[in-house]
């Protein structure tokens, strides 16, 4: 893999996931710092009207659309695990795809990627018929859509036998395992507070493909996009600290 | 207008009305006797696995897919007028229509016209705003997509305006008054039981572009497409006994 | 009617106006200020976890525990008005009064009233079948629950004919025409906005059981309780100065 | 035990499934030959007005009126498993218990007892926390209300260290494993479909308390309960048989 390509990162962020009366999130403040934007569906967050204005807010900002598609759970906001089959994922996805591709569509822009929410996300990351239904659904999408899932994931794997673009997402707010997963929430140091250390922890990824996991050991990790936790209070803080050090290194932030 | 052009006609119908384990409509029987089935999307009926079924049955037919949006009520099947503004209708008619053209997509199809459900499609007919916000929708959905509305409403002017592809609906079982507007539902007459009055309407719509009104009176219509209400029991009998006719007269059946 | 009562009043404010993981309110903070709150019950806001946390606020507080029954419209935060017959009316008072009875129950606490909210609250203010289903729904629920109802009209007039216990609301904070009906919030005059007029209004209402309208005239009103908008930024300030002058005039504040 | 007590046996049935505009189930042909309906609450099935319509029904047949509360999964039909807190499941049956309660009472009636649906009642049988908590609900529901749960499961002895009133389950067309649990669907012999041999297993249950597993062994069971399968096509004529044959063995059928 050449220079160039190590120097060029996504930095990804759930967006839209207000709903009706209710607002969440910090969307106008946040998306000027990041290349991808991942919208809510309705299922766990994003009533139509909130979809359209987040699509247009990335258009603005010239952010890359893509749909953050859940489980059926706006009362438990898509957090709580479910028995799905495969069939019942590859029909989430294709649904809430379509209705942030609909939006997209009359803003002019296209669908560009797809990553899944919450339980969702977790639940198929290293299950195996779910993550295959998922590649299926990306795939059938077409259009070069492509799937955001969790670095050296079950899904990745799947993705990539399946012939569907995809990109690996790191976190440099999270501790991670000695065999490249994440560390479980309650652990200590699953959590990474401290600003100075997530940057150093997102550049070791960008720059030589590792991370340091809690343990201490170096792991290599193939992450194509980072994500950015909106909801949380120093989210555009931190986004900019990130950007100055990337900047400052010559490293790029765009979509993939 | 040439004769070829009323020589041919598209019968539409409701489709996909099943919600997760409860099952309504006719589906399979009625899909080989239409050329366009306007597919209900979420919001009154029609879970995703529903919507991928009834698309890959449509296509299996050769039959046109439509989206059949709806005002959010599940519960009230769509059918309680809700006050809802322009810009929501817009929003709702771009979700629900994105989520069946993905379904479509994904079946190597496309999304062919837009028909509203219920109430939505009673209370946007002669509204001007909301018509207006109806064909705007369908003009940012683009790709060609079809308006299906009320023959000699509101929207379809609205639609003309706009310059959006529309095509009037008329329906062969139910009786007019002297404006073409329908005879609400109480009125005597409002509903045509009798097979062979409501195919001779049908021609009539067809072939003379009028329709008789209930006290008389030969109305002109401009109608593109006829609806066949399918949750009604002699739905395929009387498909198949317009079909005969048609044949007989040498009046196509096909999607506009 | 004695002067002792003419001493006492009720402060409502509609509470557990939260969903799932969005929050809205400040119910902690208002909660020590009135003497009934209006539970949301589910349809609009106010999912289950939501309610019991509500109710036990409203339990250690003292406050009487109302529901606050809406039209089934979570994305629209029942502020769509909505065709009802007065039958579905009645199911959804019962519904959702029943739900917040049970979590009443469990807090060893009693339901105390019913106030609708939003659209159907003004939906059903002034017609005639739906106040009527109101009236029946109240008096079936049983149990000496009382409803609330804007003051002067045909619900208040409805739950006297059924001998419904009912008691008629007043704003402090609203404007009103000369026949003792609201002003339209597009009029000048229509939101009271300074502090000292409105506490001004709220006493009128319950010293002279009247209420100067808009055009300067003096209108009989019969207010048993007055609403508090929890939602606005000044609620506990202007709660507490209300309360402050009420002590200063030897009103009492509590729930009918 | 005495003799007269095990010469008594209550039927529950499943009813009010339901939902708007879908029908499921033969509600009005089951309910004469039960004494126990389960209603369902709105989460799975049973929109308000089914639910007014089915408490109705079940006090016009003299039958006991339960709440039949469910994952919230209208989608679903609340079959799918979801990880939920024992908070969260004690949060849903007091609020779909006080939404049937509401009616009960509105119908002059009362709620008697509480038996969960679908994936809720497969999760919470066996699980010491969800139990607990099911538990807790019943106890606080308060009124007598009895709990109705898989015999011999945790739950079952749950609510026995509650002092909560609880009756256990059993089913006369399922297949019993040696400990008493119920044969996996999967597994051959699961399902009892002969008459004769389902009515052969209930007065087993009944008049010897025990079952003889697909393995061949006799294991005790206590059964206050059985459970009809409403949604079969054989469920009248099979009610109808079990009864005829209590009747002749002098086995009395009504609620605990």
């Amino acid at each position: 893999m050449s220079q160039t390509l190590t120097r060029t990162i996504d930095l990804n962020c759930d967006m839209g996931e207000s709903y009706g009366a209710w607002k969440m999130g910090a969307d106008a403040e946040v998306m000027p710092h990041i290349s991808s934007a991942n919208i809510a569906a309705g299922f766990h967050a994003g009533d139509p009207a909130t979809i359209r204005k987040t699509v247009r807010l990335a258009v603005d900002n010239g952010v890359a659309i893509g749909v953050h598609p859940s489980l059926p759970d706006i009362m438990g906001f898509g957090r709580r695990a479910m028995k799905i089959s495969p069939q019942e994922l590859y029909d989430l996805i294709i649904y809430q795809a379509g209705a942030v591709e609909g939006f997209a569509r009359a803003a002019g822009a296209k669908l560009h990627h797809v990553k899944c929410h919450g339980a969702l996300y977790n639940m198929a990351a290293n299950d195996q018929p779910l993550s295959d239904a998922m590649a299926r659904a990306v795939k059938d999408l077409g259009g070069g859509v492509i799937l955001y899932g969790l670095a050296g994931s079950t899904m990745m794997a799947c993705a990539k036998r399946h012939g569907v673009p995809a990109v690996g997402e790191g976190f440099a707010d999270r501790g991670y395992m000695n065999d490249g997963t994440l560390a479980p929430r309650g652990q200590a140091g699953a959590l990474i507070e401290q600003e100075a250390k997530a940057v150093a922890q997102a550049l070791a990824m960008v720059e030589q493909r590792t991370v340091t996991s809690l343990s201490g050991k170096r792991v290599a990790v193939e992450v194509g996009t980072l994500c950015l936790h909106g909801d949380q209070p120093g989210a555009v803080a931190f986004a900019k600290a990130l950007r100055r050090e990337f900047t400052a290194r010559g490293i790029g932030v765009s979509a993939p």
